[in-house]
């Protein structure tokens, strides 16, 4: 492949726009040649914004075009897997937004296709990897920095929304934890080494959202994951917090300890008022990861560019998907679940 | 009782002599009129530098010095349950260092004996509802600050000593959860509510000391607890740190979220040089807690002075073992627990 | 002079009152057995909660009493050097809260008095050379912790009082630098090695208080202080912050810098809420600086009882008065000072 | 003129390289078409790293080109006022990094030949006014937060290097106030309203690098500038930290106060280990502004295109200099210099 990669992207929404940009206007070696969407304002948007001059309504058509090399999956969760299977079988690269799938058959389905299709790079976005305070801890304990880390505590916070409009969303989101702590999930194993998990406990409460007690959901949730070679990890998801979105992590090894993320501040202003001395945090995790998702996107495009596998495999999403599975089970059976 | 509280105290350890110089110095309306102690060095101790006249080997003389308003035990936790009742049969008021004992029955032995002396007063050390950050947090709970709690994420962690000498305790201390935990457990029901726990699920590992092995005990463990309601409790306890001791409480409510003691600074001195910008913490829970020692004590003796039945009791004590021990229970069983 | 210093205090103020109390429970080593104030109420509050038995609504009287060892006076700035030097002549000790004077006239003659009575110790309140962050910053540039230390930058802030009440007393307050900024004067000396001031410039506005102009005085004063050899202080000094008092000091040295006080915590909560990340500062100096009084009167008691010359001298003292006044003159006279 | 802004740079030394990347690869609405350098090596840099056709040895080469329609002037200081002129003269707009001159008559002669040109942009980078925290504490002052503002204290700390590479400029750098200190002088301004100068006063020391005696420079200076309406200044910079870089800025109101850029951390990451708790700092201002120096060049290039006047102007550029050359000049004079 030469040096500028082709990318179409399907699905346009908030997370959509967002890649859209990043491929239209600040990744190197990219081209976004092609958009789709069910919707026609999205597909305007991405021609009067992005000048993407090919714009598919059918998912189909986004795949049949000769000069795509890349599809990126910014659609439904549920769509994923069948999505990203039909692109690899057209030929194409695919990079497909978190989760792969909230079945194990359906990562595993993934996983198979892509392994017949060895030239073509498929990752799914796990974008705390590519985060570089993440990174930087990363390559810290790496580097024995805190000894050997044994105990990854991870949270993932976000402001409360008063409306509860998430709550519609919430039976097909797959649960707090395959939705949420999914990403904590995949940072714990990636910082304990790619550990293998062997049991779970989790529960959780309805603190605000008596809406989602409908379809056995909670809006906060807590959990234990026990690794094998007595690795643990510690996660809590909320959806209720009052001051903003936090995504904090914590790495404890035999000679210290690492904390990434707390306080989420969004920016470097601090406050001394009649409230105290203060600062303000994200109010969501896109502010947050902003910087990662762009690095995220790059690294795939150099991936593909390159010619060079991914570190972050599927195997690693599958896992992370098998785990969240196992906490939501734990939750909604009352029970520790051994995987 | 007129104004002035007549003390004995049984213990003359590290902790023991923490009690005897508050009793001895700083607190006001007591006399520190007695001391017991196996040994001859800390007997003399206590006469040279506290001078306290009246010193025991036997602490069934002590019990028996007429003059003796109330005692302090600082003794070996496995002797707390039979010294508290044998104190309150000769008509003393009791503070005892946490834990009550490690035994269910016992500490119902002690209720029961303390009912029926409903003039004496019987206090078990839990001393950080006597900080004035956690006193700070309730009361600000209490008002409403954070709306209704449900969650609390709480951590004891002592800096790691190499050396391992607490290895050699290990086999009598009942265990992390029961030993360090139970601090958490108490505040977290304190912070809650005081709410009826209902399962619990602990695991742990043994990161730095081998020789805990032996006995079945972790120097890293972990725990969910649930509590009826709704209400969820998170602990973490650790004898490994690098960097010293912290003691951190989470309180997340439905509008809000306080924190207490994070850092767990030593002092107010913040340096900059190459390491960083790096805060000291304090080495010890006993730097960390002085001055709520100082105010634990206070509030006993005003307790006995003005007749007053403290607002801490032996159902908290006796709940907080309880909790623990179901603790270690899931540890060593690989299970869920019911309580 | 054997175990026990017996003590009469001179003034009941606020500050009065805090020292009473500490000589009275906390300090050991002392008895305070007589108390000076030209207000009945105070004395019989002395008598009530202190059991200060000698009661004297006339200074004069104190001085006479034979059974007085030493006194403390926490009297009206402008009687301090009559004061002092009359307990002297007295044959009493003298610890006396800051400031030494306002007149550089006043301060040499006290000193001149002080070296005719060589066994009297005599000391000025300057409390943070008793605080232990300030000691522990001393220490470790003492140990060489930041090199050669060559820049103090600090500043003390009271929070506003929006009644203005502090205005009424302007008048004889010795204005803003020799009232506040004194302590940050003696401080940074005390951290630089005592070296001799050359030079000052200081500015100031009135934000606030239009009071305050009627006597040449603001509420907010920057000044430089230029010391011998290179070594430079700067100070502020504010009557009207929002979110309480703080004091700050940092210590730039050619190998690192200390910080001192930076944001001031009333204590160890952390608020989450719509507000944002915050914490609460001390209200006043006085709850930041509680534990230091008391390390203060306890120094101060162990420099009589031992008979060994406080570190902290008149010297340092008239020193600090000498910058302070001419601080004052260079924001009186808009110009550079030379000293 | 249409979407597009066709610009040339001159300097491609680190500051202009970092420049050029923004411009090739992350402004929006910019083609960079020639680059200016006296090396060839930094011309070929440009043609491979960056894909520019056009490349010039000499800057009348560059402005002689008819295809340019702006240049980025990243030239030694001591050029800028010449090329300035001589680009305004070709037709050319121009973005100059700060500062504007050492002297105040070529600010002048500048300004009065912009004034010649009022359809062509001018402006000179202060990059810390496009900085997202900066920006955020103008609108928050703009918008009432804190009162009306009265103090700005604003410092500029260098992390140390030991090599004293930075010596050999010091003659030609302007000194430590208009060299360092400028930025903060242009911020204080911004921040309080552009009120102005009336007097000031600067001292500083030699801490670690005596060859900056030769030419009267210091690697640390502090000084206070006084503004009209009673509003003032204190300005730290330091060539000698030993943790990295630091941009603090204070800004008191009469209603509470912002701090911007305090410990100026690296990154997310937070280590506890044998050292204390500890974050590290940026190790130079890029890493610091890296973000702000994309603003700026945007905000640069969209007034070029839409033809609108930058609200940093000619103006404020000159003021900061006036202000910067006052505090130079009250060092070596050792006096208050009024304006």
């Amino acid at each position: 492949m030469s040096g500028i990669v082709k990318v179409g992207i399907a699905g346009l929404g908030r997370m959509g726009r967002h890649h859209a940009e990043n491929l239209a206007f600040r990744v190197r070696g990219v081209d976004l040649v092609a958009a789709c969407s069910p919707l026609e304002a999205e597909r305007d948007w991405a021609h009067d914004s992005l000048g993407v001059r090919r714009r598919y309504a059918d998912y189909a058509d986004l795949l049949a075009d000769r000069d795509v090399d890349a599809v990126f999956l910014i659609t439904p969760s549920s769509l994923h897997p069948a999505q990203i299977i039909a692109a690899l079988r057209a030929g194409k690269h695919v990079f497909c937004e978190k989760p792969l799938s909230m079945a194990l058959e359906e990562c595993e389905a993934v996983e198979a296709e892509a392994a017949r299709h060895p030239d073509l790079r498929v990752m799914i976005g796990f974008v705390r990897r590519f985060d570089a305070s993440y990174q930087d801890a990363q390559q810290r304990i790496a580097g024995g920095a805190i000894g050997r880390p044994f105990l990854v505590r991870s949270e993932t916070c976000d402001q409360n929304d008063p409306s509860g409009f998430f709550v519609r969303f919430a039976p097909t989101s797959g649960g707090i934890f395959v939705d949420m702590s999914v990403h904590d999930i995949d940072v714990a194993r990636w910082l304990l080494g790619s550990p293998r998990a062997t049991r779970v406990f989790a529960t959780g409460t309805v603190a605000v959202h008596d809406g989602l007690k409908a379809c056995g959901d909670v809006d906060n949730g807590v959990a234990i994951c026990e690794f094998a070679d007595g690795r643990m990890a510690c996660f809590y998801a909320s959806r209720t917090m009052a001051h903003g979105h936090e995504t904090v992590t914590e790495i404890v090894g035999t000679g210290g300890r690492l904390t990434v993320g707390r306080d989420g501040r969004l920016n470097q202003v601090e406050i001394a008022d009649a409230h105290g001395i203060r600062t303000l945090t994200t109010p969501t995790f896109y502010e947050r990861f902003a910087d990662a998702f762009l690095r995220e996107d790059s690294y795939f495009i150099d991936s593909v560019r390159d010619g060079v596998t991914p570190s972050l495999t599927l195997a690693d999403a599958k896992e992370a998907t098998r785990i969240g599975i196992a906490l939501r089970q734990s939750l909604e059976e009352r029970r520790m679940v051994e995987l």
